[in-house]
């Protein structure tokens, strides 16, 4: 058998995405250890395009860990979004400005995922010296029902560890290991789930945006979003289905399609290189609960995935570890375990919330297969009522703008 | 042959529901004639038990048309309602108040369809002496592409008429000729619908309500509705399968299930003798479209069904009449027709406006069959997490408050 390296730490975390990093960096501020293990390297997780949508409190927690220097000077703030579409069938499409700022006196500010990522990682390796451990494997769960959990993984250089720890946090993502753990033999987890019945193609461009904000636009051929990452980079979507190949779609049947379902009178939409290659994303729902299992903590994409629509996965990633790291806080500081029971609750409020938002983003504005909900004329025309409601009733802006800018942290 | 009666009017109006006498009405204060054709007996139509609740643009209407007097006096204001439910599955049941006085400023009245329809007919037949031609047959419209529209009809005595008119308003419901007529060879008219999948089990009890406003309760065996129509006389909805009998729901059943999906703290049902049989509704959405085939026009049911769930029924025959009167009155003062070329798209507005609203109530408050949308633990969620969010942000309740009390005519 092979000998195992022993070590030992306040709090092990599996994953070095938002969640995991995010926590780690609350904690080292409040100074309790922690170890972040990683399966991959950091060259590419500093690489992986994912979300680029945070929310108002996402940026504030950023803030407070010390980690938001650089979202401060390069995140591109923004202060609404659009809604496109043709308020009767067939008829032209027209931009519709929801006004964060004037509904509810905050915005979103676009900075890409792998950013956040970046500036964690350089707080905690560059700047602070503190352990993360990248290209780990065969990680396993250990007793996490006792007070002396552990996790066992094979380090880089293939050396096999054992980490023990008081906590665990779980922030290794849909396929990690962690809630297979939680729903393992003589754990409680139940998952609530929803396939849509299509996916995202993906496509980030050299192209200069031509609009400052983003445009979520309605259309008869399907749901496209506009956004950006850069004054440089134009990052798109086309709804497609959901077994849709993306080599199937050159280049040209892309910008083809994209200007079609974001046209608009006054609109250009700037054609440039792809600088990675289109991928096609399924779009589902997921929540696991309770997102604790004894001394396990799940956060993140380990415990929920949303479909991309509301912008949330990233945003709720970080809002759960923030309840972690006050619960983890608190039991060193008090002896107090009334943290850790209150974690998935606390979670599961804003979890759900996102989860409805994120419902309601994608219900409105995709096409649906014609055999489901709203693929029939009456779906259709629920949809455009709900598109011109929320473009006309303050009310509803509202509801829409607090959603997606993000309800206070602690009051959901 | 027989030989036809031939008489002639400007406005030939099918159906003496809400509808087909709010336009009457509206027509006679606006000095143009009109006859209104009526299939059942004026003692049937005052006794037949069907809605409930006026919108407050509802109640502005009959008091512009002068035949609000009775409605002043006997119906009942609320200011807000209740929705009932367990914020955790499993937990006891609450009430949050939604509060319209405080959200919108308004409020609605509960005055039943059949005491609306009581003061219309005593405003037209008894006070002004106006027809309303009762227990008519074989009703057909004829030429109305032309602008000599015509109605044949067989009357109470048996004898056949011939009504000559200028316009033809089809109120006469969802199994009317109107509809069919639009629809007929050459009619561009598509209907699009949906279909629930339950139906509610209508109870109307001689017992004191015992809160002063409708609560609307999510229950795990399904929705139930309390509401009263006078402060001797409680209306109590259960949602059913959409094939149950009545005959299945025995006095005792009904009231064992009506306590359990209404328990709440502090809450009493009183129970009371059954002021008519217990039926079973189904549940549906359908909207005709175009309203107007040449000179006819649909109105309320004729047109469009709602789900009761948000009240909108009768409030939308009103609406409907509202903006063909106003067409009405310009063709005859200006010879203008523009108002004819836009009431389609005018009333369509609000009622997809209604339909929407109508299906937000019904997906956030009903148990869906576990084979469809919302059946699944996910679907559960989506609904506990819309309440909470409905009873907690102000924006969400203001929106649902608005929809509630009626966005004002016009507005939509």
């Amino acid at each position: 058998m092979t000998r195992r390296h022993e070590s030992r730490t306040q709090v092990g975390i599996v994953g070095a995405g938002p969640a995991g990093l995010v926590l780690a960096a609350l904690l080292a501020r409040a100074g309790i250890d922690s170890v972040v293990l990683e399966a991959r390297s950091r060259s590419y997780i500093e690489a992986r395009v994912r979300a680029g949508v945070l929310e108002a409190p996402t940026v504030d927690l950023l803030r407070e860990a010390g980690v938001a220097g650089r979202l401060d000077r390069e995140g591109m703030g923004h202060t609404g979004i659009s809604l496109r579409f043709a308020e009767a069938p067939g008829g032209p499409a027209e931009d519709h400005r929801i006004d964060f700022a004037d509904l509810v006196g905050r915005g979103i500010t676009v900075y890409g995922q792998q950013e956040v990522v970046k500036d964690l990682l350089a707080d905690r390796i560059d700047d602070a010296g503190l352990p993360v451990e990248f290209e780990v494997s065969d990680v396993d769960l250990h007793d996490v029902t006792t007070d002396a959990p552990s996790i066992t993984y094979t380090a880089a250089d293939g050396t096999a560890h054992r980490l023990r720890c008081d906590v665990v946090a779980g922030c290794d993502g849909f396929h990690g290991v962690a809630r297979t753990v939680a729903a393992g033999a003589g754990g409680e987890l139940t998952t609530a789930e929803r396939v849509y019945p299509f996916g995202w193609l993906g496509v980030l461009a050299k192209a200069a945006p031509t609009t400052d904000e983003l445009v979520y636009a309605h259309h008869d051929n399907g749901f496209a979003l506009y956004s950006m990452r850069s004054p440089e980079v134009t990052r798109l979507y086309l709804q497609v289905p959901p077994d849709a190949d993306a080599g199937d779609w050159s280049q040209d049947r892309i910008w083809d399609e994209l200007q079609t379902r974001l046209a608009c009178d006054g609109f250009t939409l700037n054609e440039g290189e792809f600088l990675e290659k289109p991928s096609v994303t399924g779009m589902r729902s997921m929540v696991a609960s309770p997102m604790r299992r004894g001394r396990l903590f799940l956060a993140g994409d380990a415990a929920h995935i949303v479909p991309p629509t509301g912008a949330k996965g990233m945003n709720l990633a970080i809002a759960d570890v923030r309840v972690l790291a006050d619960a983890v806080e608190r039991y060193y500081r008090d002896g107090d375990e009334s943290g850790f029971d209150a974690y998935s609750a606390t979670c599961l409020r804003r979890v759900w919330r996102a989860e409805h938002f994120s419902w309601f983003m994608t219900s409105m504005l995709h096409r649906f297969d014609p055999a489901t909900e709203a693929g029939d004329a009456f779906g259709v025309g629920l949809q455009r009522s709900q598109l011109r409601y929320t473009a006309t009733s303050r009310a509803a802006a509202t509801s829409l703008a607090e959603n997606y800018v993000g309800l206070p942290h602690g009051a959901v």
